[in-house]
């Protein structure tokens, strides 16, 4: 069998498996979609990078870096030629770069915006972690960018990539325990000092815009629903010296148009991961609920629990979230957590904060 | 070994037994404690009156309610003379019977109130269910008119009598986990239509004040600590004929002055009977937390979890709470749940209903 054959095959069967998220067949033997990486921090270069290994249609092309040292090693471990490192200041040089198809922004909270608008403005798309910025407005201006250029704009949003948090989802919006009566949903981690995320101006906020944010996207698309009520209280030392500039624990609570309460957990100094589905006739369990493997789920139903076993995947959380955006290109179809997914959390993430500084519960239009 | 030598040994055991509870040794050879029943219900009938057997210092000794038949069906059951029996409108004649030392009421909670002050203006102790009144005007005047009968007034919160809450509450405050940073607490079940429970006249409120009273009071015993900020959501169909009168589901979040946060959810619509103690360096998992029975208890420490087990108690909750009362009452001690305990659920109970409606956070005073 012959490399392009090979490749065909390939292609067609990862459209096949991906099928439940809606992608159709990409064509065949088109060329792997680009990414450049921006910033190389941890996440990008023990998380993501390695995960291009395992993808279908994505594949790393370009890095940018402050760091020529951190774009020397690598781009060697990488095979990514001088050509197609970037610092900075040459960050919008990528616009002559056609290798580069995305650009995917993981840089610190507050950069998310400026980053991601540059890059659709030079002709890319965007893959931008979470939080998708740090305000309402600039996720608004990065959403306008991107349709401005015609391209598109997803959010790194793992877990919907993940089968248990899939399975979840299916289960809870088809009343798999009855109708979704509460979820809870805790998500914090003892966080060491000295960093970034620790530092207002780089991070636009403590827990909450870190690890809160996963209970609340999970309430969200366990729920398929968006909060009209939203009630918050923090309790922050600030004689600590991780919490000078930002909040250690947040706590909220979530109304939904159909009736469904959320209660949830965002801490920087206790460890949860965890979230609940609660139904008239039992409940769905998961526990760790969003780490990067180990996911395990309960079932409760009719008095009986049972644990929920899953094979594991063709393809991990990372390598599908990679390829879903690059098959969305080669589709012309639309990310299933595009912009608006990031802008709807950060709505509900800012009603969260004016909660809790006002002390009044914050009503959501539409 | 005659009777009463063998009565002294069990007394003496008994009393070491709960020394845990500060409970100083009784009094030798007294005789037991006598309680009368008032209102025959299923919890009085089926979880209370059977658990006299497992006593060392309390005995059933007067039933008092509206239905004739019950009298007659409990009284033979539980060899209780007719001149112990009393209707409602004999209920003030229990001044006269000098075998009656407590009165135990177990009467809708609107009427816990006016029975429980009758009680003691008949000179006589009080044992009241849970939750002590429907308002705090009326758990102050149960207080007052105890304090001025010269009587004990004590709340039936079985699970402080329970060796794995006991636990839970060691372990919380001596910090097994590191110091405490998030409870979470929630308590419900999907309750059937048709009973008192749902008649606010009755009831004095929905979830909340019937199964709810638990997650409250569970942050407050686990904590150890009075919350200052309080603030709540509710969530109520109206138009489902079980919650005419009555919430269903109310979640609330719960702020103490170490900087504690509860989150805690309370349902008429779903099931749920679990807490969480997360400090900094894991956890304590009761699921189910506050059952009649078959309590189970995990705890996360350095990243490990380990179910805890302990042996079966030689005394249950239900006749452990009889007994401490009783024993309070011999060694004229404070029972380690007296009205001022109830007075401070209701405290928060009327801020949690406040809050919801008024879509604010309730400052706590002390």
């Amino acid at each position: 069998m012959d490399g392009s054959r090979r490749s065909i095959l390939k292609t067609v069967g990862a459209g096949l498996a991906l099928s439940g998220l809606g992608a159709t067949r990409v064509r065949a033997a088109q060329r792997p979609i680009g990414y450049a990486i921006v910033g190389l921090g941890s996440y990008a270069t023990r998380q993501i990078m390695p995960n291009f290994a395992g993808c279908d249609h994505a594949r790393l092309v370009a890095l940018v870096s402050g760091t020529p040292e951190k774009l020397q090693r690598y781009g060697e471990q990488y095979n990514i030629p001088a050509t197609h490192h970037y610092s900075y200041a040459d960050y919008d040089r990528i616009r002559n770069n056609p290798d580069i198809d995305v650009v995917y922004v993981v840089l610190p909270n507050s950069m998310h915006a400026e980053y991601s608008i540059r890059a659709a403005q030079a002709g890319k798309h965007v893959m931008c972690e979470k939080p998708m910025a740090i305000s309402v407005a600039e996720c608004q201006a990065m959403i306008g960018a991107s349709r401005k250029a015609g391209k598109l704009l997803m959010i790194g949003y793992r877990s919907r990539f993940e089968p248990y948090n899939r399975l979840a989802i299916d289960l809870a919006r088809r009343g798999h325990v009855g109708p979704t009566r509460i979820i809870t949903s805790e998500h914090g981690f003892p966080i060491k000092p000295n960093q970034w995320r620790l530092d207002r101006p780089l991070s636009g906020g403590g827990s909450l815009m870190d690890i809160g944010i996963y209970s609340l996207n999970a309430t969200r698309y366990l729920s398929g629903e968006e909060p009209v009520s939203v009630s918050a209280i923090e309790a922050t030392d600030r004689s600590d010296r991780r919490f000078r500039t930002v909040e250690d624990r947040i706590s909220f609570l979530l109304r939904f148009p159909s009736g469904i309460e959320a209660t949830c957990v965002s801490s920087y100094s206790s460890a949860h991961n965890a979230y609940r589905v609660v139904g008239t006739q039992g409940w769905i369990d998961m526990e760790p609920a969003t780490p990067y493997e180990g996911h395990a789920m309960r079932i409760r139903k009719d008095g009986v629990v049972s644990p929920r076993v899953l094979p594991a995947p063709s393809k991990n959380q990372f390598a599908g979230q990679l390829d879903h955006l690059a098959e969305c290109i080669m589709n012309g179809t639309t990310p299933i957590v595009p912009g608006e997914e990031g802008l709807a959390d950060l709505r509900v993430i800012e009603a969260i904060y004016r909660s809790a500084a006002e002390g009044r519960t914050i009503a959501m239009t539409a």
